[in-house]
């Protein structure tokens, strides 16, 4: 069966251009002493700044050329929730673009999460990019506050918070579907057996990630304003600091990590292998 | 016959870089002690549970926005029918990337029997691809319907219906040249032959069958809210489950299958080769 | 001169992949023998076609849509200017990139003079391609008007006119840097030797080419309704058949045509070469 | 330290395909005797005409068509806010696909002075660009104010002014970051050593790039309207020719080179190499 499973993906006994990488130890001693390793957590941390910076600036420049109360003749100004969903979609494009040679590009603690599972990237690495994202995501909403000061507590400073009339439960499958989508696009796009049999698909890797992004914020923006990204609500809930973003914050850790963890669980042991073999492997990499 | 049915699996041979695959058998039994197969039926599934989600949760979500008795100051709010259009096709573009090497990447009935139509898949593949995307888009729109139960039922559950004031012939009629746009840009995308001949033919592939779906949906959604579909016009139809969209559902099985046919006559006689010589070695592979 | 102009663009000479195709002749008597020459005939017809329908659709739909005296609650209905401008870009993009293999992709009278002029195409195909174009745009928009026949002539039938207020002039000068815009993308999407220089050129080559649509509509749309193609200004025009579509008519044809001459002309004789070489192969060549 | 981060990334040695080319002469004498040089700056000024054009009539078209006191069914007609900042993004996504294999594709005294600080153009070349590249926009705003005489003062001419209520500084810093994160995404889009390792970073350049200007649209209109060019910024202010907006106008030069030279700093000496190697090889290249 292992065998079969195998044959039916032709080209890779073939010219094989890619190797699936051994997975990456819990603690990496060695990466410690390079400078590649600290030049990645700096780019996570500036890419997650300008990745809030962008968005949030783009949420509350709607809100106050909407304000029906305060502008009468623009019903119809600013972008629209179809260019906010432009703005997060749009950014990680360009920064998961930017980012990809450097770090990786994950800019967000879930996709660090889903990747560590699949053991793609060390323990150390893995926490010291969510601390990098986390902070960087502070600091972009500070710029935020800082430049639209008139108007950031008003419009609910990016906050993610459950819409009224919504439960938790509901809260919560739509950050885990929604992460679901951006972390299986993810790890679609970076598996290097794909790589080398799909001309098409490294090519145009932050393209789709960032379509991910874009698609699921037209989704949930009625229900959770739309998190699928720890750092972005934690950097959002620290500037805004008011009672109901925290109340509800557990919902945008809880959901983005069982989303990864179900897309890591999905690629690994259904779409990258048969079940038995897969589970072998990962065992004998524990 | 197995032998046959690998070596149509590029890679194989060296100086040519792609070769015309044999046309697939109708049913191929090998096939069915793969793996591989059954994970490529999952892909379908899951593929369409996440087409039906996100599309449909965004249009009940831009409904219950702009409702004006509800929402006094947000007319303009919710994304506006290009973000539905854009839900369409972007969802489109991400689970074709994801899913291209899994499972070829149809996500829809009537792109799965213009394929068959061209024998680029098994009788039984093409069948069994079928139930796995009604499913799943019984699936996704369940899970939509859980979620928004408050609007769901109110704002048409993301059911296909004739628009009033319009014939059945047109509603037909939209839905054949749609999924015509629709599945000649798939064929265009997969055609062996033109990905060895032009470099930017497979480099985009997923991008432009994504765009088609858009394209159509901007064009439609007045007439028939656009199928394209039979999946995803039947998972809506089966949880909304109410008489108007049931009296015209069979114009989104007729009109998509008949509108896949017309693509693949049009692509296999037209474009692919003289119309003599491609008559007699499409009667040559029955 | 010459040859510093030629020293001036690296790996020119080294590992040189694709070469200048030499002029096409005025009269090819042995293309008119081939199958593949009435296949791009064929495929500019069915092309065009598809691009009236749909952006025409597009439109009259969203002017339906709109309409406050019908639709009181939906004064943001519709896929807006934004829409329709995407309608006639993204139609581009996907067609371009499905019939560049078969046919060039012109599905635009000014783009065949263009390719015309720098000696793409001969005489023969440049006509036959034009009147395929009128054709197909004549059979789209009559789709359009079948399937909408209660709105098309309400809302204008798709036609391009001179918006009130605007000189002739005005729409002239609209039509002609509007379509320069776009037939110098095209000219710069299929040079060979940027081909081979470039990697990233020939790739996206029909991207490119259908956002130059897009953005041109975004800009004109208030001035002339966007041509930029004869032929949908001709089919919309056969269609609608208003007198004052027809008055206008001339401007859709002169404007495009010097547009794609100016293009040429500044590709020609201004990117590709010194003046003075330019000059003496072009006179060579005639 | 210097050997351990540059064997930190893989496949450097083996199989390079690109090399670092030498820093830029401050003054190339050479490259004044070629028609290159001379088709360069003509490629920029025509390319920097055709941004404005575009983008300019975009935004007087949109504001015509909203005027509610002159057109009172259309409070929504118009491209939005999201269509002008399409129009700016998707111009230079096309723009910079055109020219860059004739100008490098700069379109922008930012681009051209952090490529400059880079050391990737002589002074010569950066001064002569600017200057085209100011003309170019003096001559694309002449053209929109030429063909909207009726409404281009009324509705601003497209230039840059600080919106009410914000403060200097808050502009400069608006444009600071906005012009960061388009010239921090060129200098990823051309890196030698990315494009030789990553191979989707060659083939997407011109579509980030554009991407990046969309996005600062989206977050900054609300603020400065969005310079990060200071010739467009300047153009329009030549052609609209009003207190306020020269009043305003050392922003618009100042914020987007201090952003150009943040963006050089941090690509040279954070993510390009070791801060101690990076700093030697800069010195010695001076």
């Amino acid at each position: 069966m292992g065998k079969d499973a195998e044959s039916g993906e032709p080209g890779e006994y073939v010219a094989k251009d890619y190797h699936d990488p051994p997975p990456a130890p819990l603690i990496d001693v060695e990466e410690l002493g390079k400078w590649s390793f600290y030049r990645a957590i700096i780019a996570e941390f500036i890419a997650t700044l300008l990745f809030l910076y962008v968005t949030v600036l783009t949420v509350i420049g709607y809100k106050s050329q909407t304000n029906p109360a305060k502008n009468t003749d623009a019903a119809c100004g600013g972008v629209g929730i179809l260019g906010i969903a432009w703005a997060f979609g749009g950014m990680i494009f360009i920064l998961v673009y930017c980012t990809a040679g450097i770090s990786g590009g994950h800019i967000n603690p879930a996709v660090t999460f889903g990747l560590f599972l699949a053991r793609k990237v060390s323990l150390i690495r893995a926490i010291l990019y969510m601390v990098a994202q986390c902070l960087g995501a502070i600091c972009g909403c500070g710029l935020v506050k800082a430049f639209q000061h008139a108007y950031y507590d008003e419009y609910g400073g990016g906050a993610n918070e459950l819409a009224q009339g919504y439960k938790k439960g509901v809260g919560v499958g739509a950050e885990i579907i929604g992460t679901f989508v951006l972390v299986y696009t993810v790890f679609s796009a970076t598996d290097p057996k794909r790589n080398a049999r799909d001309s098409h698909v490294p090519v145009l890797a932050p393209l789709p990630i960032g379509f991910a992004v874009f698609m699921v914020h037209l989704a949930t923006i009625p229900i959770t304003g739309t998190g699928i990204n720890p750092a972005r609500s934690f950097g959002a809930a620290v500037i805004y600091n008011q009672h109901k973003a925290w109340h509800d914050h557990w919902i945008f850790w809880v959901g983005p990590f069982v989303g990864a963890a179900i897309a890591a669980i999905y690629y690994q042991f259904v779409l990258r292998a048969s079940g038995m073999k897969a589970l072998g492997s990962f065992r004998s990499n524990a």
